[in-house]
C-alpha cells in the first residue's frame, strides 16, 4: 500500500525557467534511465522476489525511486512552463507545449513515450541485482550530464540530490548481491563448458582507419584465457589461398561435435 | 568492415521440430536480452569508444554476438518451419505464420518489434561495462531456461555453446572493468554528497500479508551507513497526531536547505 | 513523497494458479486501462495541477492506483508462478516464463510493453478529468470481464473490491467536474463558430449488409441540431448527373469564405 | 464502403509557410489526439457496434474526421514544403525533411509514428461514448493551442472550421450517451460493493513544498460519501509509535474478510 | 472530403465463427501488411504528391483500401466474437477478449499495435510507386496463405476478393511507374559513381553447414558486373599470412582517395 | 560467421563537425530507410531463404550493409561529438547529449528508437527482392537528400560512396528477381480471380481546391483495364435522387454472390 504526503523529499526551486533544459530533464522524467524507469524496476522485482530480506531493500528503494519521479517531474514543470503561451520556447518541446499545455508528461527529451522496454527484470534476484547496479550507474552519469548544462543554482541542489541517492542506491545494491555469497561468475544453475568459457575470440582484427588495432589485456590473456585468432578467418583463408589443409575432423567437425563428446568451440591459435 | 562466412559458428541440428519452442527460442533472436541486442549494444559503444584497448573488446565481443544470432535464428528457423503449412503449428506464432511464412523474424515470442530501447549505451566507459555484465548475467539465465523447456538433444546442445559464451563475455567485461582502477563506486567526475551518500531511507515498512518485515542488513547497516526512518513518515505522523514539535528549521529545512549550506537528506533516525 | 506500508490495500489470495488467467490479469497491470496507466495519468495531471483543490484529488487517486497496481500485480504473480518450471503453462505467456521466470513485467496480455502513449494528460483540468471519468469507465468494464473469466472465488473477491473502487473515482471525478460550474461543452477559451457547431454532416448514407440504415436521433435532430445531407456527396451527384447547377458562390464558396465574411461550412440542406 | 471527392471538406490557404507551425500541426495529423486517431477510433467502435441507432452516429462522425485528417495534412504539408530543399526550415522537422522529402507523414511534432495505443475502443457502447466526449475535448484543446501559435490568418480559419467541430462531436455523443438512459454511474452489469463504493481514501495527506494542503469538497463530502483518512497510514503509525492497539480483527480483517461476509475495505475515519 | 455508404464493398458473411482464424486475419486488419497500412500509405502519398495525373491514382487506391479495411474488419470482428463470453476462445486473443470485449482493433495477431512505421512514404513518386509495388505483393502473399488456414468457404470468397485486388494495384502502380519513363536505375537526380556502382562486394564466402556456397548469377555477373571478392578478407589475409605486399597506394588509399581523385571503392579482385 | 576487421570499408573524414547533420545522419543509422535496416532485412531474409543462389546474394549484401552502418556510425559520432560538452551543439538531438554524452545510438533523426517494424520479411523469395529494390530506392534518395543539406566536402564523398552502393544492390536484386522468371504478376499460387483483377476503380472522384481532375492513364486504361465508376458512388445517388432502378440482381447481388456463381466486383461503368 502506498501513501504520498505532498511535502518534496527535496524541495526544488527554480529562478529563471529554462525550456530548454527542462525538455532535457525529460530523460530522467520519463526517458529510460530516468526515475520512473528506477521505480517500476525495483518495485516490480520486489514484488516477484522471494528472498525476503532483498524484498524489503527492492521495496525500500523502488519506493525512494517515486519520490525522485515527483522531483524530477516537479524541476521539470518548472522548467517547462513558458511553453503554454510562449511559442519560442514551444520549439524546446512542441508535443508538451501543444498536446500538454506545458505540463510534464512521461516522454524523454526527444518525445518518446515512456515504455516497459527499458526494465530489466528478470525474476532472478542475483542477475537484476546486477541490472540495477548498472542502472544506477547510468543514472548517475546521466544527472552529472544534466548538472554540466545546467544554468540554475537551485535546479542543480536539487540534481545534486538525486544523483547522490544513485550512489546510495549502486551501493545498497552491491552489499546485497555480495552478501548472497554467490561466486562472481556464477549464474543459475546449469554450469558453462569448461574450456570452452575459457576461450576469447578475436574477431575482430587489423588495424583501422584511426589507428585501433588489436589489444592484450586482462579480459583475453593471463589467467585462463586461451586466445583463439578470428574463428571464422582461420579457415576462409587456406581456403581461398587453396592451402585448405585436409582434416578428418577439422572446422565443421569443432563445431558440431558428437552428443557425447567435449564440445570445446572454434580451434584454438597454435601459438 | 565486415564478412561472413557461411558456416555457422556452432553447427545447429533439429530433430523433431519444435514450434513451441521455437516460438520461445525467438527470445534470443529478436527479444530484449537477445543476440541482436547484445550484438548491437557492444557494436556501437565499440564504435563510440576512445580507450583503444576496450574497444577493440567491444567489438570482439559484438561481432561474435552477431554470429550467435546466426546460431540462434538458424535453429528457430528449424523448429518453425511447420508454421508454414500446419494451422496447428502456426497457433505458435500467428504472426511469423501468416506474415512470415514460417520464417524467423526480430521479433520476440510475444510478437513485439526488436526496438533500440533494449540497448543501454551512455558512451560511458566503465558505465557501459557495468550494463554490458549485467547484460550478460541476463542472457545466462534466459538461455538455461530455454534449455530446461527444451526437449531436442541437439538444440541443447547449440544452447549450451551460446549460454558458455554468455559467462565468457561476463568475465572479460569484468576483467575489462577492474583494469581500468576506478574506485568501486565512482561514476564521473562529480562526486555525491558526503553524509547523504550514506543515508539509507527506509522507505517501505510494516509487516505484509505474507509476513514480509523490514529487514536489516549489510545494505543498510554496517559500515557508514545512517539509517533513516520512513522520510515521508516523521512528519505526518506528528501532523495527524497533532504532536508536530514546533521547529524553526525542522523537516522542510532538511529539504530546502540555503544554497550555501550543506545537504543532508531527511532527517536521520535518532536510535 | 511516497512512503510504501508491505501490507496490500486488499489482500489476495489464491486457491489454484490458473496461468492463463493470470495472464488475462496483466490486462490491469501493464496494460492500456490498467493500474499503472491510472497511477501515472492522475499523478502526472496532480503534478501539473494549478487548482489546488482538485490536484489534492488526483494525488488521492493516482496514489491509490499505485496500491491497486500492487494488488494486481501480486494476484497476477501467484497465477503465473507455474511458468517457471511448467512448460505446458510457459505457453501462456513465454516471455514471463523464459524472460521473466514466472514472474510478473509491465505487459499487457499479449506482452505489448507499457507505454506512455496510453496516457491522457493535457493540462486543461476540466478536459483530464473528463479522460478520467472515462479511463473509470473502460477499467470497471475490463474488470467485469476479468470476474466473468475468472474461475477463482478469492480472485474474484480481489477483483470486486478493484472493480468498485473505479466507480468511486469516477464518482470523484464527476463531482470534482461539475463543481468547476463550467458550462457542459465550454472548453478552453476559444468559442465554436455559431452556426457551423449545430450541423450535423450525414456522411454515411445508404443501407448496409446488415441493414443498417440512416438513423436520426437526439444527437442530430431537436435543439439546435441542423441536419447537413452528405456534404461530399451533394455536389457529386450533380456533377456525375450532369445537373450541376451553376452558383456563383456555390460549393467552393461555402468551403472558401473570404476571411472576413461568416463561416457556414458545408450547406445545409434544403428540406 | 467509403467514396473520395477530391474537394476538401474547408478549404486551406497558407500565407506564408511556417515550418515550425507545420511541424505543431501534426500533433492533430498524426498525434495521440488527432484526426487519424478520431477517426479510427470512432469508425472501428461503429464496426463493432451493435446498437444501430448509434453505429450510425460513430460512421458518420468517423468519417468525417477523415475529410479532417485531409484537412489537416494539407494544411501541415503547405507548411512543412520549405523542408525540402532549406536546411535552416529541416531543421523544425529533420525526419519530414530527410525521409520525407518535405511532406507529411503519420507522425507527430516529435516524430512518433501515429500507433493504435492511442485508441480507447472497449466495445462497450456507452463506455466508448465517455471515451469519445472525452476525446472530442482533448482535441478541441489542442486545436485551441494551435491557433494561439499560429501566425497565419488563412490558417487560424481552417483551424477554427476544425475545432468547431470537436464541439460539434462533443455534443452528439453526449447526446448519444444521454438516450441511452443509462444511470450515470452504471457501468456494466456487475454492481459495485455497496459502502465500499462510498468510501473516499485520503491517501495523499500533509502539507506541500508550495502550500498545498488536503481538501474536503463535493467529490469527498456531502452526499454518501465516507471519509477514509489515510488507510496506510492508520497502521503504521500505532506500529512506529508503539501504540498499536490491540484488535481481533483489525487492519488484516479489514483486508482479508471471509469470503462469506461483507467487504468494507479499509476502516473508516470515526469522526 | 469522405464520404461513406453502409454497403460493404463485398458482402461477408461466416459460417462457423473460428476465433483463432479471426486472430491471423487481424494481420490484414492492424498488422504490417495490412489494409489500414496499405491505406495511409497511398492517401498520405497522394496527398504529398505534386503530378496530377498519379495523385488520382494514388487517391483512388487509397480510398479502396479503406473499404478493404472496413470487410476485413467486418470479417474478422465475426470470428472473433465468441471471445466476449467463451473462456476458451478467448485465449485466441486475450487482449481483443478483456481489452475489447470480442471486437477487433487495430493490433496485428501477436496484439501489436499499428504504427506510422509500417509505412513507406518519401515523397519521391516513383520511389514511392516502387514501395507500393512491393507492399501489393506483400499484401497478396499474406492473403494466399489466409486462405490457405481458412475453413470457411464464405470467408475465403471474401479473401479471394481482396487478394485478388491486391494484383489489380499491383498491375497499375507498375503502369504509373513505366509510364514516368524514367530510366529502370534512375532514382533521384545525383548519379552514382561509375565503376563503384557495378562492383559486386562478395562479402560472404565458404561453405555452409547445409551445403551454402558461393554463387555467380546475372546479379554478380556479365553486363558490366565486376567482381569483388571479400574486400575485407584480401587485406586480413596478407595481414595474417605475413605476406602483405608493399603499395604506395594500396588498400588503404582506395578507401581514403584524395577528395580530388577518383573514388573506385574496393579493389576488384585480380582474376 | 562473422568477422569484423578494424579499416572502415569507406574512410570517413569530418572537417568542421556539425550537430545538426549528425543528427540528421542518424536517418541513415537507426532510421527506417538506413543500414541496419537494410543489413537486417537482408540476412534475416538469407537466413530463411532456401533458394541456394539467392540466398548467397542476399548475405553477401546483408553483410555489406553491415560495414555501411558502420560508416555511417563513425561520420555520425564524428558530426555529433560536441554534444557532449556544449550546450548549443546538444539542442540538435538531446538524447544523444544526455543520455549518450555525444555517442550514436540507433534511434533516428527525431529519437525514434530503431524497431524491427521497419522490416519487410515476408519469406517468399520474390516478394522479398520487391521489398529490397524499393528499400534500395528508398535509402538512395535518402542519401541524396543528406548530400543536399551536407556543408563538409569529405562527409560527402562518403556519402556518394554509401549512396552508389544502394543503385549497385538495386541492381542485383532486380537481377536476382528477373532471373527467377516469374511471370511479373505472379505472386504465390492462387491466381487472382479473372476480370475483377482489371477493373479498375474510380473511387476518388470530382475536382479538388487546386484543381485536381480525374485521370486516365496507363494505369487505367488500355490493354485490359475495365474502368469502374465510383463503386459506393452508382448506387448512393440513385438512392438519393429516389431514381434507384429495380434490380433482381442488382447492386447488392454483385457484392454477395451465390458461392457457386461467378464474381465480378462492382459493376462496370457501362460507357
Amino acid at each position: 500500500m502506498y501513501h504520498h504526503v505532498k511535502q518534496l523529499m527535496y524541495t526544488v526551486r527554480v529562478g529563471t525557467p529554462d525550456p530548454r533544459f527542462g525538455n532535457m530533464l525529460l530523460e530522467q522524467f520519463g526517458g529510460a534511465n530516468g526515475e520512473l524507469a528506477a521505480a517500476m524496476q525495483y518495485s516490480v522485482q520486489g514484488l516477484n522476489c522471494d528472498d525476503p530480506d532483498r524484498k524489503d531493500l527492492l521495496m525500500d528503494i523502488g519506493t525512494e525511486e517515486l519520490s525522485h519521479l515527483e522531483i524530477v517531474g516537479t524541476l521539470a514543470r518548472l522548467h517547462l512552463r513558458p511553453l503554454k503561451n510562449n511559442r519560442d520556447a514551444a520549439i524546446a518541446d512542441p508535443m508538451m507545449a501543444i498536446a500538454g499545455g506545458g505540463g510534464v508528461n512521461l516522454y524523454n527529451s526527444m518525445g518518446d513515450p515512456w515504455t516497459a522496454d527499458y526494465l530489466k527484470i528478470t525474476g532472478e534476484l542475483d542477475v537484476d541485482l546486477r541490472s540495477n547496479i548498472a542502472a544506477e550507474a547510468r543514472a548517475k552519469i546521466v544527472y552529472e550530464r544534466l548538472i554540466n548544462f545546467c544554468e540554475d543554482a537551485d535546479s542543480i541542489d536539487a540534481l545534486k540530490f538525486l544523483m547522490t541517492r544513485e550512489i546510495t542506491h549502486m551501493k545498497a545494491f552491491t552489499a546485497a548481491l555480495e552478501s548472497m555469497g554467490k561466486p562472481q561468475f556464477s549464474i543459475g544453475a546449469i554450469p558453462p563448458t569448461p574450456g570452452l568459457v575459457s576461450q576469447y575470440f578475436n574477431d575482430s582484427t587489423g588495424v583501422g582507419d584511426r589507428g585501433e588495432v588489436d589489444v592484450r589485456g586482462p579480459w583475453n590473456q593471463g589467467g585462463d584465457w586461451e586466445f583463439v585468432e578470428a574463428p571464422a578467418f582461420q579457415e576462409l583463408q587456406s581456403e581461398i589461398m587453396g592451402t585448405r589443409e585436409p582434416s578428418e575432423d577439422g572446422g565443421s567437425e569443432r563445431r558440431t561435435p558428437p552428443a557425447s563428446t567435449q564440445k570445446t568451440g572454434p580451434k584454438k591459435r597454435t601459438a
